[in-house]
């Protein structure tokens, strides 16, 4: 996916950090920035990730400046001694670091609230530069800066994703927005779950050709895959590029109808959990679940958001076979048959699991995440969902991956899946 | 984590492809390539990400040519026109390409061995540079190439994970180790779980400062911090530069002392959840969960690890106040006086959990992840955890931040943390 060169800045980040070149941490910042400016209609150029050696460091900054009119820095913000971002940078754009009380006031603030003193050590980052403009940053202790110079915008951010994300979502691409306005752009999202990337590009692949104006991109996840479309509106006036409103909506609502159920979101940030948080609210309804080999991963992803307390009662993890009959009422005979990791004990677990929660819906997993645990007949990768209601109760077979995070990953985001298609009528599985 | 420069080449890695600046794929291969060398002695000095146009390829490989020892260039062998790579290095380092017969042979074979005839593009993978050798690949069609030139090792290799990491391990890795016979080499990680970076970085000053020539590097993320300590053993003759055994060990026992009962492991692969499991396997003994903000992760957690089905009984995510009653038998009127989120409420979870499962140890964690539901007297980042076992009951009163996932996630690895400390006979909180 290449922007056209004359329409956008050359945008690069540099992503510092030892731990990056060490391949101990995978640098995920660059991607994410890369994933936002799409909705800006903006891209990346180039990423360099660069270790702390402060000569490095300078040389790399120095070279990915020269090249950009925006470079966003990732990294060594934080208070140690190999944390020389700010240091370096300052220095090169030749502006001296003094001392901002109110970011010390913030920082220290920020433990004195989990009841700790500020370690010395953290003054460092209230250090800012002169000419340029503190970041805040809502997450931790760092803030970024923001320097405009000789046409080009710098922005230092830390490593840490969760701050980085937090900080360039509320300054630096509302700054992006005002200083690149893009032509009126078209833009959306279609979230999946339970379809393949591959099966996914496969059936839309005609409204690709029909539309090779408009860009489309794929991002495959264990929780699913998003589809992003983006178009340029018709400029007005002589120029008849773009995509008229007509098609489209047109083309928008052809790639819903390939999608299908599949679909469960078309807002970026609206999670699987989210939505099914938002359908048992609209229901009046409570969920339960009763988990094995998921560990407890449907229920954390189920209180992922926040207000989950009003829909969520709880769930039961059982490993052990004793606590899926103690626990859930799971007979011990079921278990004795089918073996733990069958369709009958899935559902007897998410019958269980509904009638001591008196919920509205519950979900059971039971499976062999692997890596070890396989036979031929019961291999890893083997699972089984079931989703119970006072209406009765559907049990999904799937075969997964020889992976115990993935399997565990992916089987909680289609159990969760099930409580979806529960709440809008869909199919879910075959009756027990 | 640095290597000194005197000892080691400089390496870079250039990964090409418009799909990792568009934040599509994540570039995977960059950080498996510092892991292989980091086993050789050696290390990253700085990766690239570019796209697939011509002169920005071109730009970046020459940059980065001219500052390395060894440079390997992954992605853009394909068949297809954007596939440029092997085109742009070849011109620039002034090789023609021609036709490879044998290697047009094994492309043709290998289609005809899936019963496909070769299509006419990945004749282009058969087109190799008059000074380059062709690196097999035992896994796809596109060979790589590899040039010794001006002193400098260059390797081209595909994109492709599967491709690039066989062709690494089977050519580049043994060349390398060849050319650079690494010097002895001094490696340490100490994982650390319920101490903050700036608290650690302080505590260890003394001894960072006694010992410059140690690399020292700090990884932080939501489960704890990692420290790294790097140095080089004596070359032995005449020169004394290194650290030499005793003064290795000496530094070694002073960060343990320092570090004290925050260390968990000082294997870098091994985890707090599988620390926990070798204990309780160790002791006979078996653990179980009680959970409401953490939602479940701490049951997750514990179970990641393979082989944890042994050790983990199970758990309970009791959101609702009646699911801690009904469940866990906490006592309504202990609800009522403290409320949900209270020490009293967590040992009462922990020891209705530990009766229950019949486990030997059980943790109890509740609180108020947020970002809503605080008060004055009980703010967002208000949480408990407890520990029971057949001795008593402890618990333990945590200040975290206003993040919901930060909560979630630090909640439940050190609610993990208590069964470790429990194992290891340490304190785990005030007696209840």
């Amino acid at each position: 996916m290449t922007l056209p060169a004359t329409a956008a800045p050359r945008i690069e980040v540099l992503s510092v950090g030892d731990e990056l070149l060490a391949g101990t941490t995978q640098d995920t910042n660059s991607s994410f920035i890369a994933r936002e400016l799409f909705a800006l209609g903006l891209g990346l150029s180039r990423v360099t990730l660069v270790g702390d050696t402060a000569a490095d460091l300078r040389q790399a900054f120095a070279a990915a400046l020269d090249r950009s009119r925006v470079l966003i820095v990732t990294g060594g913000l934080g208070p140690t001694v190999d944390d020389r971002t700010k240091e370096v940078v300052a220095e090169h754009l030749g502006d001296e670091l003094e001392l901002d009380p109110s970011v010390l006031e913030d920082i220290r603030a920020r433990f004195a609230a989990r009841g700790r003193a500020m370690p010395e050590i953290n003054k460092k980052q209230a250090m800012l530069p002169r000419g340029g403009h503190a970041i805040p940053n809502p997450v931790g202790s760092a803030p970024g800066v923001h320097w405009s110079r000789a046409g080009r915008e710098i922005f230092l951010l830390p490593g840490v994703p969760a701050e980085m994300q937090a900080m360039l979502r509320a300054t630096v691409l509302p700054q992006l927005a005002l200083l690149f306005p893009a032509a009126e752009r078209r833009l959306v999202t279609f979230r999946t779950c339970g379809i393949a990337e591959s099966e996914l590009a496969e059936r839309l692949q005609p409204l690709m050709q029909q539309h090779g104006d408009v860009v489309w991109a794929f991002y495959p996840s264990w929780g699913g895959v998003d589809v992003k479309l983006r178009g340029q509106a018709p400029a007005g006036g002589v120029s008849r590029a773009g995509v008229a409103d007509e098609r489209w909506a047109g083309l928008c609502d052809g790639v819903r109808r390939v999608i299908g159920h599949y679909l469960y979101s078309e807002s970026p940030d609206v999670t699987l959990a989210e939505v099914v948080r938002r359908l048992l609210v609209a229901r009046g309804w409570t969920m339960a679940v009763a988990e094995s080999c998921t560990g407890g991963l449907v229920a954390a992803r189920a209180t992922e958001v926040s207000g989950s307390s009003a829909v969520f009662t709880g769930g039961f993890v059982t490993y052990a076979n004793e606590a899926k009959t103690a626990w859930l009422g799971v007979p011990e005979d079921l278990l004795a048959v089918h073996g733990a990791v069958s369709a009958p004990v899935a559902a007897a677990m998410a019958r269980g699991a509904l009638d001591r929660a008196g919920a509205h819906v519950a979900v059971g997993v039971t499976g062999i995440a692997g890596p070890k645990g396989g036979t031929p007949e019961k291999p890893v990768g083997l699972v089984f969902l079931a989703l119970a209601s006072p209406e009765g109760c559907w049990t999904r077979r799937l075969h997964l991956t020889q992976r115990r995070d993935m399997n565990r990953a992916i089987a909680s985001q289609l159990a969760l899946d099930l409580v979806r298609r529960h709440c809008c009528g869909l199919p879910v599985g075959d009756p027990e």
